[in-house]
């Protein structure tokens, strides 16, 4: 049976530009796969001008609106309901697509998807997942959620993030068991705020997953864990702080390299080496956050990625529609709550 | 008129080991300087031993405890009332000493700094300011507080973050009217949780220091803001995600470089750009985190630091001591409270 996967042909900062390109790539990757470009006709037409693919295989929805990077949520959500993420949303509630991508504004495609989508049954609230690398090997990477999606979480919403991020690991990652860890400033158990030990609690008494205990950020790429469970505003400062010590450290080096003239002359001999440090740390290989929670597929690609990157989002979506995620999530969760009645009454005994 | 600072001479992971040489270099640097070491006694008199220095200058307190790394803090406050920790603590009070410096125990240093000493008046809660590298160049560095002093504020904490960090990064770092920013998930004005919207609509309204508006993570270290305030849970999770970050990537390039004997070949040749690169990212020109809002002046070198490190630390202490920064903090505290008369009254206009 063929995965059908809607793509936002006009998101993230590059739109068709980069994401038609990164769709014949992955149509000729994967040959279960069929795409549906939704945005602009005219436009997306011109991108596919002098390419060979196959119609059966790769389709055009039109639609008239584009939601802007900068956008409010709420503005999206009331103004823009031909837009090419709406739209999109739609194909995956109406059965017409098995999952969906968007390089578009964050924010508009969580309040869109939760709005069209809605969540699972047994789920309060959808969370974003993120796979990121470790120090361990290039092979080993570690899931963590939530990135975003919500500002402040119950310890009952971080139950069912792990648990959503246990169902992720297994299935798409193939982590057998994965090691679920609860970040904190300590690893000790008086530390952390009330939120988190009453979720520690809750992870302690449950069977549905391999719960470590807590992790420090400083551990978050030492490989210890293999789903790290946080809520969306600790989970946004621990990436974006990642990214920008990277961003850093890269720079430092480039000035370094640029400003010795050893090290210019060395540069030919140098290169296979950097190159695969560049390799190791190449965003297109962690391409491809994914909205948990909701009835359906919803990835979501950095705004600024490349046709490489696009294509790993591509593939992202292919995997959970193959795997059946979000059925999983919901017979998973509804086997939990009934194992242990309502998580709420745990807290009280 | 000398400066002495009181020591922990038992504290962090190599105590005495590293805290005598560390003293007899930062005497040696620094004439205007006394020390007075906190400890067992015959211990440090035998790191003392076979070296040369000024007894004026230089001077054992004995005391008989040692708070262990991993000790709970309320009960290194209720056993270990002779506590080489305590006791430092003690001569700041007594006025023997006018800053002190401890490797030990974080959370038993905060715990027992409070208690000894008391917070200022104006002042709710002391908060760990800490100095960071940017990509602007080897000298614009960046203040971040709280790193961890406390799990949860509110935003009139965040104020006196704010203002406590203005006066530190003008008298210690020399930066003319520096920028504050507050840590957030976004840089619009929608963005972030309730605490922060209060937050900012507080630093809007003040003239006491030069806010300049949010902060996303991943521009910590870009030379956007001379100061960055945020929670202490938030700021423990910016600190350590950051460090993990180095680690993992300072790991892999070691790794690149020991698999290719190429690169091992060239290695003499690489290695002045790679010890520029190391300097850049050096500890001791970081270390000396400090306790800001108490009674006193505190300094938190990292519990591993080497002997230059601690020296760093020791300088750190010697210079806010020579600032007054206690003082300047809670005249400041007092003019902007007279000024705005009470900062909560602020958020309900």
């Amino acid at each position: 049976m063929p995965i059908i996967v809607a793509l936002d042909a006009m998101g993230g900062d590059h739109g068709p530009k980069v994401v038609v390109p990164a769709a014949l790539a992955a149509l000729a990757l994967y040959p279960q796969l069929s795409i549906i470009l939704v945005g602009d006709d005219a436009i997306i037409r011109s991108f596919l001008r002098r390419k060979t693919y196959d119609p059966k295989r790769l389709s055009i929805h039109p639609s008239t609106q584009v939601v802007a990077m900068d956008e409010a949520p709420a503005q999206a959500l009331r103004t823009k309901k031909d837009s090419s993420m709406r739209v999109m949303l739609n194909l995956v509630k109406q059965g017409q697509a098995h999952a969906c991508v968007s390089a578009g504004n964050t924010g508009a495609l969580l309040a869109t998807a939760r709005f069209v989508l809605k969540t699972l049954a047994g789920v309060d609230r959808p969370a974003l997942i993120g796979l990121m690398p470790t120090i361990v090997d290039r092979k080993t990477m570690v899931r963590v959620l939530d990135l975003g999606a919500n500002i402040e979480s119950t310890p009952e919403h971080l139950f069912q993030f792990a648990v959503m991020g246990h169902i992720v690991a297994s299935a798409i990652d193939g982590v057998k068991n994965p090691r679920i860890a609860l970040l904190n400033i300590g690893e000790e158990e008086i530390k952390g705020n009330e939120t988190i030990k009453k979720a520690a609690a809750l992870f302690l008494k449950q069977k549905a997953f391999n719960y470590i205990g807590f992790i420090e950020a400083n551990d978050l790429y030492m490989g210890k864990a293999d789903v790290i469970v946080c809520d969306g505003f600790i989970g946004n400062i621990a990436l974006k702080s990642s990214e920008g010590t990277a961003k850093m450290i890269m720079q430092f080096f480039k000035q370094t390299f640029s400003s010795s003239w050893l090290l210019r002359l060395a540069l030919p001999l140098l290169l296979p080496s950097l190159s695969k440090i560049k390799k190791y740390f190449d965003p297109a290989r962690y391409n491809g956050a994914s909205f948990l929670g909701l009835n359906g597929i919803v990835i979501k690609s950095h705004g600024n990625a490349d046709l490489k990157a696009f294509k790993t989002a591509i593939a992202q979506a292919l995997l959970q529609a193959e795997q059946a995620v979000p059925q999983q999530i919901a017979s998973q969760v509804e086997s939990i709550l009934t194992q242990m009645h309502q998580p709420k009454s745990l807290l009280e005994n």
